[in-house]
């Protein structure tokens, strides 16, 4: 890997990075609170990137950036993003180092896992940073910096690579620096919409986009101690529902929607499995809670199990429930369905939808080879063969992630929780959800995890987001090589 | 499937079973218990036998066994097996008829789950012929067959791949009939070489057997209410400790040893591999055990992590500790153990030693190929080029494994048990283990769960035992084509 193009494109972030951290200082004169913690740190971000672009200056920067250097922009870029973002959080006074990085993390990721005990003591203004590192996180930086940027095109590409999530980034097309544009386009409009929809809903301003990144990211931060189950209102869990569904589907379904006039969900095999997943868990968790009695209406029964299920499968982790009281099932199913995560191209963490459909369909072929041996079978998505190299990617793949969780368990155990919270605070941060069971359940929080397991769940959090390669790539020798 | 030859041959085994239940009423006679519950078990099963040979008599039995007649052999023929083997525990009244095929079908699949609350209790003869039954299913039913009847060869190695565990039975060789008969030698040789060094150690002869049967199968049935701890002998431990491993190794390195003297244990990466598994965990579980105060001589924190270790990783599950008290790493690292089960060709179940290398070796290439796309890099083991066709066969059980284990957690936490208890459950018959943790800890049982749940927990063991194939071909249509 060519270490210094990859500097050169995180100082270009870093400048970015404090111009954006200005908003969360709007927000704190807005609510006359202290600005100090926002000035040190956009004046020592800004100083970095700038000192970066400087000094570093590349000429033929888009030839300089192969496969490997695009892994090594997302895994480094965005742990060095995350180091200058907690400052706000650190000159607050309200987080140590750690914790502030945790928290930034989590919001980058799009996990949503706090170490807060009481949110709604913090000041406005770095409630509102804390939200919006989310809705950079989902639609990704790197993103954001090809469509900026000029003069990325094949760079451009392997820099996507590394960040956009789901096996079909190819598939973009070649006017790469484009369709970052109109995904970045698209996922405004989108969040500008539930914006006012939530203000509908009588939602303050500051609510309303800062619910909205943790929506649209499908990151799950709320500025509420009890999640979106303060507001205890159907509306708002109706419009919270809807757009977290929308967030966890294929963007460029909903680009053809916006610019093309064309509805062409129903002929992506990902978007019909998606729904199946979603209706049939709502349907048993619905089933599950109501029969446990933890609900004496259907009605809401079906509310609470219905945001659930696309909190989790969106991998959101939003909550109005406390689902910690809910029976086994409903338990064992919302923790399988972290694993499943959104569609590829959405903002949703997780193993993807598209994945564990070829998943199934491999693993179908198989039964199938040890009946007739000698019959080639190809696998299928929908009309489109699957091409082998792609199936073995994806095998592959599910192989390092599961073999990260059960590590990353093993690991998290050490550290003295029971055994429900060590498995599941390892699957909540790795699929970026944010709440699981256990100590790290609906009411609960990371706060009681010491110093050494907060680092680690970091690891994970961003292992999960950039899908694992960029990140465990940096143990592999042939990636260091010139 | 060509249900008469699959019928036909699992008559013959139902005399031969009704021929072994004769030595559990050889000990009942011995201890003076009451006869009957044999008498009438026997009757029924050889008649039926015998029925179903006169009846369904073949010729050309050999070329009949295709593929698929191989995995209706293994499938059907356990169950109908299971059934009558069941017989003997119904008669003796302790046992309704769904806890006698549970604890009958845990026996054969070498699981040794039990509902008894009380094993002392039982007559001595019952608990015999519970014993023996996990040493039949340890070395297999089917491969006994093939060692007995004459006359099958292409027909004998179809039905050793409905039921030998892991990837290798091609390799065996042409002389399939030879094989069968010096796997049962070699199994029976070691067999009896324990049951002398447990007599040594101050065993009695029915307690050295029936050890000797849940120590050789990897089953885990005790004739004691503390399984092996009862003894509390650092001798008796640590001569289970050597045997369970020895029955975890591909009985192909111990034929070798023994018939052809060839030392070549560490030829095989796969036991190398297995070694050092069982190395690493101990040394990590003793530490582990030994910090958390549970025991104040280093020496018994090695003795107890040392049996633990061996008898998950063998997936044995006899218990000298009882595990639920050791600290959250312990209970995670043991559960991931759980799925590694033994080398292929021994008598262990899980995923198998041979089968997690290649998965990590295939993982490995993957995150090369994101470096080096158009590099062609092929999966080994040791100097072997695993095949392509192989390196899929393996990534698709693995990915059947994940599936039933997550869906059948699922199932069971319909049940009303706690979130572990449910996990572990499924964890400890899927992998053909016994006990795991909560409610089926090494002081539980499972008695509490409701029948429907106990013969969704057979089915499980069985599909661990007969690595999910034979019993999900079932499912596949083109199973049934003719």
């Amino acid at each position: 890997m060519k270490i210094r193009p990859v500097l050169y494109l995180i100082s270009y972030a870093l400048v970015f990075i404090a111009l954006a951290m200005c908003t969360g200082a709007l927000w704190a004169v807005y609510f006359h609170e202290d600005l100090i913690p926002f000035v040190y740190a956009i004046v020592i971000t800004l100083l970095t990137g700038l000192f970066g672009i400087v000094v570093l200056r590349e000429e033929h920067l888009d030839q300089q950036i192969g496969a490997r250097e695009g892994y090594g922009i997302a895994s480094l870029g965005w742990s060095v993003i995350t180091l200058f973002s907690a400052l706000p959080l650190v000159f607050s006074g309200f987080f140590t180092p750690t914790d502030a990085f945790f928290e930034i993390m989590s919001g980058y990721t799009t996990t949503g896992a706090s170490i807060l005990t009481d949110i709604e003591s913090l000041p406005k203004g770095i409630l509102f940073w804390r939200s919006l590192t989310h809705w950079f996180g989902g639609m990704g930086i790197v993103v954001l910096m090809v469509a900026v940027l000029p003069n990325l095109a094949v760079g451009g590409l392997q820099m996507l690579k590394g960040e956009v999530p789901g096996p079909s980034v190819d598939k973009l097309g070649p006017r790469i620096r484009r369709t970052a544009q109109w995904l970045w386009v698209v996922y405004l409009a989108i969040s500008l919409l539930e914006v006012a929809m939530l203000l509908l809903g009588g939602m303050s301003l500051f609510d309303a986009c800062t619910h909205t990144f943790g929506t649209m990211a499908t990151g799950g931060f709320s500025t509420k101690n009890a999640s979106v189950g303060y507001f205890n209102s159907a509306y708002i869990d109706g419009v919270i529902i809807f757009f977290m569904f929308v967030a966890g589907v294929n963007f460029t379904l909903h680009y053809q929607l916006i610019f093309g006039k064309r509805f062409n969900y129903f002929k992506s095999s990902e978007f019909v499995f998606y729904c199946a997943v979603i209706l049939i868990s709502w349907i048993a968790l619905t089933w599950d809670i109501f029969m446990a009695g933890l609900y004496t209406r259907i009605v809401d029964a079906v509310r609470f199990a219905g945001f659930q299920t696309v909190a989790i499968v969106t991998t959101t982790g939003f909550c109005t429930a406390d689902t910690n009281t809910w029976p086994t099932f409903s338990k064992i199913m919302l923790t399988i369905l972290m694993f499943f995560g959104g569609c590829a191209g959405s903002t949703g963490g997780g193993i993807k939808h598209i994945r564990i459909v070829i998943l199934i369909k491999t693993a179908y072929r198989e039964l199938f080879r040890a009946v007739h041996p000698r019959v080639v079978r190809t696998v299928r998505v929908g009309k489109q063969v699957i091409d082998e190299t792609m199936v073995s990617s994806i095998v592959g793949f599910f192989v390092i992630y599961v073999a990260v969780f059960v590590l990353g368990a093993a690991v998290i155990g050490m550290f003295g929780f029971d055994f429900v919270t060590s498995v599941e605070a390892v699957a909540a941060t790795l699929n970026n959800i944010g709440p699981g069971f256990g100590l790290v359940g609906a009411t609960g929080n990371y706060s009681a995890f010491p110093d050494a397991a907060k680092w680690i769940l970091c690891f994970l959090m961003l292992a999960g987001r950039l899908e694992i390669y960029s990140v465990l790539l940096l143990l592999v020798p042939a990636f260091w090589k010139r």
